[in-house]
């Protein structure tokens, strides 16, 4: 089937139009329109899982993977989270007009800096069509345009939330083009998505290694980078070994896809060989792979691979590094860390004090699992997406980083001496 | 003369490796080695001067015009004020270890967002060797490694400056590194330069627009822009027409040739007639253009051509439009911003409110004069640049702007449920 598609630079036109509505639009008014996209995803449930079958059959007679095709897929139950999400983002603060400082010159001039949305905040992103009403939900609550490109493999499923969506803006009386989804699902199309400098003021990549090296190869609009999470836990000398056995389980093991998950387990000789068999013995199923020190405690562990300590394996997989001093974990971790979230188990007060200064990463964690490590759990209510990039926003991303601030002064025919 | 110069890698990962030492040297240290700094510009004040002499021979053998090469002259007083730059940064706030957000969790996880070194701040500049010391100042004050690049006409100039304080810095007992020049002047090491990802944490230009569109087409590097200011100033129906003509006079001629002088006069219709034969008479040696409304006003005024709205002029040259709104006013300004410092001139509440919510710029100014819009004048004590971009830093950058964040989470054995 052929079929017309929308060029981007007018996708792109169209988003900064509406963008610049909807920077000075009430919160009342962005909440009322989540509420209707809630309610009209709700109410159009069938036709959503019409589109989304064209999807799955399509993926199924292409010999797409089961996992794969379980995440393309549109049930009730994830049209009705996709439904509660908006509800969610409704209810959070708004932080378009948040001054965030704000002083008086010696002069007499008053200077705020105001919280200001991006204006187009573009979204590429694989995989689950839920992201499509997610990144809606932020991204109008923040003030901004979000112009959307989903997986080629979800597309009719992204059109049709897109268009439900869409109706519950005119229907509130937003500009339709709050959301605009790319409909053209072409390699190309997504190159020049992300080439659109004229119109886009921040692009979030949602995906895989893969599309992350295309972001850098290729885009030319600013953008925001959700990064990999190679995460260690380094157990002290000084740890309570329960408590790090605990935070252990639950960095490891609560679930291990995920770029907060802990990786790479560090041990202070001193507890290694008191630590280590407990560790292994806790956590059930995962395969062991570490240094000399670590096979000589421990038939169970493989002997690591270098590139093993470097590798975010997100699976039942763990490596594990002896350590002489806190000095040699440090940069053990500096060597081998994606700056994402790196945690320390420890009772000494200077152990826990170099630590959270020395280590650089986005997130540094005292006797917590690296698992915190998330706007839910931050309290940022949803997230965007964890930077690992240091300018502009890192850590858990949620509706403040999706805004820029605007210095405002006011003075009273104030000039310059 | 052939020289032999050091590959931009290596320099590189000198700076990379000295900008881990700094992230956690104490302010008291990093102010000592400002002090060192200034007293050893001072003691080496013929010994600059010498290299100096150099680069002016250079210069003027190759025929530079006489105003370049008054930018390149380094003379005992701007030696001297060198020198005052390095200990006024000394005496401002460090912005290292700030904690700029902290709060606690229903679950008793404690949360602090707390400013921490970029890392490796790359600076690439023109003209004035002066800023090798100011910008390495910047850095060093808020932790990081000064990786710079100055014009190859200063080179002797720079490399003499970068000599005396890497002297300080060895006295001090901090690393030498953390001001690192680079010495090779060919283009292809300026490209090199801005594509050194694996260790510059972020570039700073500090030049014309060929610099910016270098770095737009080549560097791979994270970067924040200091963009062009195209600033009107708007005079409202409702503006006190002394206090109006009192800013224009202040914005656009104090200065002309800096990005947050005025180029564009927008002038409310009921206003024009009235104020405009007064800002003519008062802006002595302004050349006018204007659109056909403001020369019917004044035959002061010889028509605009199309681009003079869009241009940066900084020059005693000024653009003056007529509108019948603020609406119109708020539309003139979105198609000819560069998005720096917009000023509106009025008595009028509901006016002054729209304008700065519906103006997207760095600064929104009511009642004063762009030319506030600088480090200096908020009170951040030094400014390494403005930024016009979005993402980071979007302003004038003073210190903090120079860092990145850090999240440091403390618990007591939490784990995620």
């Amino acid at each position: 089937m052929i079929q017309e598609v929308t060029p981007i630079l007018t996708l792109a036109k169209r988003a900064k139009t509406a963008s610049r509505k909807l920077a000075v639009v009430r919160t009342e008014t962005k909440d009322s329109a989540l509420h209707a996209g809630a309610d009209r995803l709700l109410a159009n449930t069938a036709r959503l899982q019409e589109a989304n079958a064209v999807d799955v059959a399509e993926a199924t007679a292409q010999g797409m993977a089961t996992p794969l095709i379980d995440r393309l897929l549109l049930d009730r139950g994830r049209i009705e989270a996709m439904a509660n999400g908006l509800r969610q983002v409704a209810s959070l603060a708004d932080p378009v007009g948040r001054i965030n400082q704000g002083w008086v010159r010696p002069n007499g001039l008053q200077i705020e800096r105001m919280h200001v949305p991006l204006g187009v905040v573009a979204i590429i992103y694989e995989g689950r069509p839920n992201v499509t009403s997610d990144a809606f939900g932020l991204c109008l609550k923040s003030g901004n345009a979000a112009f959307l490109r989903g997986s080629s493999s979800a597309i009719n499923s992204n059109l049709a939330i897109a268009a439900v969506l869409r109706e519950a803006l005119e229907a509130t009386g937003l500009p339709v083009d709050a959301l605009v989804m790319v409909d053209d699902t072409r390699r190309q199309a997504a190159l020049e998505f992300m080439q659109q400098d004229a119109y886009i003021d921040c692009l979030i990549p949602r995906g895989g290694p893969a599309l992350i090296q295309s972001i850098l190869d290729n885009a030319t609009v600013p953008y925001v980078l959700d990064g990999a999470g190679n995460c260690h836990v380094y157990v002290d000398s000084r740890a309570e070994l329960d408590m790090a056995l605990k935070i252990l389980i639950n960095a490891k093991t609560q679930r291990t896809g995920v770029c907060n998950a802990a990786e790479s387990l560090v041990l202070h000789r001193d507890i290694a060989a008191e630590f280590l068999p407990q560790a292994i013995a806790a956590l059930v199923g995962v395969e062991w792979v570490g240094d000399s020190q670590a096979c000589e405690i421990s038939a169970a562990i493989s002997p690591a691979a270098p590139q093993d300590f470097a590798t975010e394996f997100l699976s039942m997989k763990m490596s594990v590094k002896v350590v002489d001093s806190l000095a040699a974990a440090i940069e053990h971790i500096r060597q081998n860390s994606t700056g994402h979230s790196e945690a320390i188990v420890t009772n000494d007060m200077r152990a826990a004090q170099r630590f959270v200064r020395e280590v650089d990463a986005a997130a540094v964690l005292v006797n917590a699992s690296t698992r915190f490590v998330d706007g839910e759990e931050f309290g940022f209510g949803a997230e965007i997406g964890i930077s690992t990039q240091k300018l502009h926003a890192r850590g858990p991303m949620g509706l403040e980083q999706l805004t820029t601030t605007k210095y405002v002064l006011r003075g009273d025919g104030h000039v310059r001496a």
